[in-house]
């Protein structure tokens, strides 16, 4: 599906050159009065400057616009960081004529660098006047709002509800540091849906459980981890509310755009040649579940082994025993990959061949499937490989 | 210190072709009857088969033998590999004329591969043949249990215990799939000091405690990890009973020999650059310190930037604030990179500079200071850096 404009969202994207040379790393996003706002935000307890006012903002009023920029994370930066995000804030508030609180901050690259608010104030005239509401717009946000991204990840959905169609719209980046606990870095999911705050933060909520929070490439909980959902209520419809139909529908419609997102994170990797996809079921609960998966997808041994296309099932093996599990009887314990039976009833499958795991793992897209036991619970988390990439990226990420 | 055999113990090793062309693969420690014999082995729930013969066996009766192949984990291999385990022993401890559960099994390398028993059975003559008592043999055996390790790990110290003079020697394999939990894989210690089973196995527990469950790579806790501690109890000396002067003076220098052993692994961890120690102190509780530790140390931003000597500190921020511990108030962080301060009261220190910070990480021994706040609790962890070669190492393991 082509990229849809949200009505009722304008965007303007411009060069503030905060750190990158000759492209863009300033977003505005200007929201229609009235637009309803639900966020989450990193559990990263040294959580960025931009994160904490976001939060204190977004309790006051319903926001004028969102202040994004790449190339600088603004985390670590102690209370000049805090004085430095409000800085920025209150400058645009002053272009718009709104109140400071009206304004939402992002921050994402380097940490531990304070921010350079004079590049913000010489380019925010510039990033207003580009301001603009259709797709080319959202394209040129997406990309602005890259760091060690390759492609820009930005999709769209239309969802009919009660005769009315609706769009969602949203974009996302991130490929390292990457272990959502809450919500992932820098997400902006717009809607022309009408959705009063507390609906919209609930609809937020659950899709963010099995999307941004299904996802790890290196299991490194960002500080400035934010995912942003704007209803800006333009579309001719009843008020969508919580136990309802259209609440249902919505939320499903909303919840696959965000596991586009979340997924295209992990396509985008760093350093990544794989797109593993890994399902937990039969666990004691649904946290042993995710402990196992999250073993699994984040043991570098695993990761290395799949990046050589080597059928190293051993080594899942031994991360699926070592998950920090209370219940675990390997005998009930089965392991697929691409389908391959290679662990059954806790011993290696007899029909199992080198040949076949070899060929199981040679594809680019690989799934991982652990059954744990007879229970009715079952995750599913994204993961990429280990590569040589990965750690040239991060070896080389500040120099 | 040179290597001092023990009195008691006989080693042999020899090549079996188990999985390595031209080079040694089997070792025989056979130890004197009446022998202490007091050991660790691995928590993965997928323990090797070896680990659950071992264990069964130990309780019975005092060992008259060990037995370890390095190539072949025998872990994943199901009833088959208990049946090959068992029967290696049979073997052995027919050659010796004693019962095969005075025979202790230990396997390292490939996990999901059957054993080749018949390569046992052509080799032990030659293995049994080549039995020795000096230095040579502890030398020869060090080399025949590596793996992907790059050296062998020996040490020896001497302990005066009321008057008489005991030696404890021990080696150690390893260098990845290394997160001890338990004790690691393959660690053999040997001592003269007469010392009961019960109290043997508390200096072990304890020393363990600091040394190898201390150590990390890769996070990758093994399925074959163990360690044994041997008493040969010919010294002619009281035997060491707990809660004496003689218990906190052996205990401290075996503790010390472990913790050479331990961290001879953490040196020769796959494809490390770096040696880093990272101290914790002041958490709730010594579970929180471990817990901030081991999230630092287990972090691949963290790794690569220190392979990097990239003073990337922010990492080491963002890491601390995604640590599982129950409370963290990050206003009483203070983080130092050798002795620099980095974060003071969870600000940038304001004496930072980046060329400071460069000239912190440039060493090949760094250590990290990680305060989280005033109680007694502290805690260190070794680990290494992530570099190329640990993907490439772990990329070809098998090809």
């Amino acid at each position: 599906m082509p990229v849809l404009p949200v009505n009722g969202i304008r965007i303007g994207s411009t060069a503030a050159g905060i750190r990158y040379k000759g492209r863009d790393d300033l977003v505005v996003i200007e929201c229609q009065s009235g637009t309803s706002c639900a966020a989450v935000f990193t559990r990263n307890r040294f959580s960025a400057a931009p994160v904490q006012i976001a939060k204190k903002h977004l309790g006051q009023v319903s926001p004028r616009a969102l202040l994004i920029n790449s190339g600088n994370a603004n985390a670590g930066t102690g209370e000049q960081g805090l004085l430095n995000a409000t800085e920025c804030c209150q400058i645009l508030a002053d272009s718009l004529g709104c109140e400071v609180s009206e304004i939402l901050p992002y921050s994402t690259g380097v940490i531990g660098e304070q921010l350079p608010v004079q590049a913000f104030k010489q380019a925010l005239p510039s990033c207003l006047h580009n301001l603009g509401a259709d797709a080319d717009a959202w394209e040129r946000a997406s990309k602005t709002i890259m760091t060690t991204d390759t492609v820009p990840k930005l999709f769209s959905r239309k969802v009919d509800i009660a005769g009315c169609e609706v769009t969602i719209t949203g974009m996302s980046k991130g490929a390292g540091m990457i272990r959502p606990n809450m919500a992932t870095m820098l997400a902006y999911i717009a809607t022309d849906a009408v959705i009063e705050q507390p609906v919209l933060q609930s609809l937020l909520n659950e899709a963010t459980r099995v999307s941004f929070n299904r996802i790890t490439v290196d299991g490194d909980t960002s500080t400035n981890d934010a995912c942003t959902l704007l209803a800006t209520g333009i579309a001719k419809m009843a008020a969508i509310t919580e136990n309802s139909k259209e609440y249902e529908q919505f939320s499903s419609v909303l919840t696959a755009l965000m596991q586009d997102l979340a997924q295209a994170i992990i396509r985008d990797a760093e350093g990544a040649t794989k797109f593993i996809t890994i399902n937990v079921s039969g666990g004691e609960s649904e946290d042993d579940c995710l402990a196992v998966g999250y073993t699994v997808a984040e043991s570098p041994l695993v990761k290395t082994a799949l990046f050589a296309s080597d059928p190293n099932w051993g080594r899942i093996l031994a991360a699926v025993g070592r998950a920090p599990v209370s219940k675990l009887d390997i005998s009930q314990v089965n392991i697929k990959l691409n389908a391959l039976r290679i662990v059954t009833a806790g011993e290696p499958d007899t029909s199992y061949t080198e040949d076949a795991g070899q060929e199981a793992v040679s594809s680019n897209d690989i799934t991982v499937d652990i059954e744990l036991g007879g229970s009715d619970n079952r995750v599913t988390i994204w993961t990429s490989d280990l590569s040589h990439e990965y750690v040239r990226i991060n070896a080389e990420y500040r120099t």
